[in-house]
């Protein structure tokens, strides 16, 4: 029987005045009740402890030098691969801690490049803290990607909730930019790399795909907008012609519906509130964003900082379990693969 | 104690081929173990009975000449108001059908604005078929807004289910349009509308209104789109200043997630999808459409006239019932008004 372990999750921190590390810690504490792969938190050993303590855990904490000892302390305690520490102080954010979270980001991304951790999970961070000392991507997604040799471009943002899974093809534009920026190529650059992952990471042969429409239903021939017959049909028979399973575009109203989302495997949405909006109202605190396209397997919980109730106790480590559940999944599925193609 | 009884709601056919008749049938069976108030078909008595047998129900019907004579009737049969009728063929429209539902509307209105009914809930209608028999309006709100002397741009459409409340200020256009069609004035105008509804036809004294982003994250301080910072921000500060307990602008994604749901009575959105994409995926198959700003109430479930599985025995009627008490808690709040006025 092939060996089919992989080694251990890396988890950057998230900003230290944030939930991320004591979510870390929550999640760790739940590793046999939610059947977790190993995972290691990369650097702030004392940090950890005290956040676990902010929530009443106390942790056992193993420090390791090598991503390789985490599997086998995770049963008895949660691995921290040594690094820089920080003092715990939720809820204010500064610097010190934006270069913490930093490092321990920019390490778990290297890790999985090296091989040395299966996938990375990161923690929440501060944007704005991070552009303060000199960080110049817009998020956590275009730095992996950048990390991982992929053109921000080429990285998709799917988010996944346990109802619905959904990929928006604009993220971070104002609204009025949105249909300038639909094409036929993009839409189907960013379909063909979701088939490709959801093949690949969810065990999907002929994955299912939903097309969404920009305009109210769907445009109406026209009497509502054009895109649906200049861009996204196009788009949808050109996906189709390569044997991709796209159907649409589907109004949208109607897409996110619960009968409709049985008929899919994904969504495929036109703009960053139409993906998020239904994935918020069915799956809040339970949405992972999983960067598609990448050479390594990166999930993130879907929730910011929360400085406003980090060290209180009322994070919920529903998205954090979800987002390392969902890589430790993807990177069972790849190493079997590798293998199977190997024998 | 006063008489707090008042005249009962008119039910328009809506397209004869389509579900309309059979959820009328539908509620009418329902009436004892839902609770609701009495009403009565706007004619197609013979139709009515076909499409009762469709879904096996035998249901006695009770020709009218007067809506006054609803009220008496209604435990024993359906009422249904003398007047045209027509061969039940689901799945079949034609215009003789159009212009049943047509007349059936009309004199539904026509009813609600004299007094002699409570309100009128429309049945679905296939605006396509209407549209080549000469009627002109773009849908059945504007057609009722003008019977009850409103113009179309001060009737205001609210989607309401069970667990979300929500008006979109721009409706039926394309969504690269809804920039240019925002302007204060017309957020505030239709806020406006809204609050004093949920104050006369819902009971609410102090409505809390939730008013939505058009952009992403909100804007982001002007970094993806302005609309916040131009029109929806003013308009909010010009709404509070007069008293109206308006919040926002509120990112979307997360507007309409469960813990945000519970801080407001109704969401304001800019477009259709920003309203319709949540209340269908939360509340798909229960909304109702009611159209705010009238002299008269009108409700409608909010779905259309589903002609694929008309007389099957499909259709849900849940909305048709949900529009039905819709009508009738308001139609009763509106009487109690009126009689605390006159005291």
């Amino acid at each position: 029987m092939a060996d089919t372990s992989f080694p251990p999750l890396a988890l950057s921190l998230g900003d230290p005045a944030g939930i991320g590390p004591e979510l870390i810690a929550a999640a760790w504490a739940a590793r046999s009740a939610e059947g977790l792969p190993p995972f290691f938190a990369v650097g702030g050993a004392e940090l950890l402890m005290a956040a676990a303590r902010s929530r009443g855990l106390d942790i056992p904490i193993a420090e390791i030098d090598d991503p390789a000892e985490a599997a086998a302390a995770f049963p008895h305690a949660l691995p921290v691969l040594k690094g820089p520490d920080g003092l715990y102080r939720p809820g204010e954010p500064d610097a010190e801690g934006a270069r913490l979270a930093l490092w321990s980001l920019d390490q778990a991304a290297q890790l999985a490049v090296a091989g040395q951790a299966a996938g990375v999970v990161t923690g929440p961070i501060a944007k704005s803290l991070l552009a303060e000392i000199g960080f110049s991507f817009p998020g956590q997604t275009e730095f992996v990607a950048h990390k991982s040799g992929v053109a921000a471009a080429d990285a998709v943002m799917m988010l996944a909730g346990p109802t619905l899974r959904t990929v928006p093809m604009t993220v971070h534009c104002a609204l009025r930019d949105v249909p300038e920026l639909l094409t036929i190529d993009l839409i189907c650059a960013r379909t063909r790399i979701t088939a490709k992952a959801l093949q690949q990471d969810f065990g999907l042969d002929a994955p299912r795909i939903a097309i969404a429409a920009l305009n109210p239903h769907a445009g109406e021939n026209g009497r509502m907008g054009d895109e649906e017959q200049r861009i996204i049909g196009p788009a949808i028979a050109q996906l189709r012609s390569e044997g991709i399973d796209a159907t649409g575009p589907h109004p949208a109203d109607s897409l996110f519906a619960p009968r409709a989302r049985t008929t899919y495997d994904v969504a495929i949405a036109m703009y960053h509130d139409q993906a998020l909006v239904p994935l918020k109202a069915l799956d809040f605190d339970k949405g992972v964003n999983m960067t598609l396209g990448l050479p390594i397997i990166r999930t993130s919980p879907d929730h910011g900082t929360a400085f406003a109730i980090a060290g209180k106790g009322e994070a919920d480590p529903g998205a954090t379990i979800a987002a390392i559940r969902m890589a430790g999944e993807a990177a069972a599925r790849r190493i079997s693969a590798k293998q199977a193609a190997s024998v």
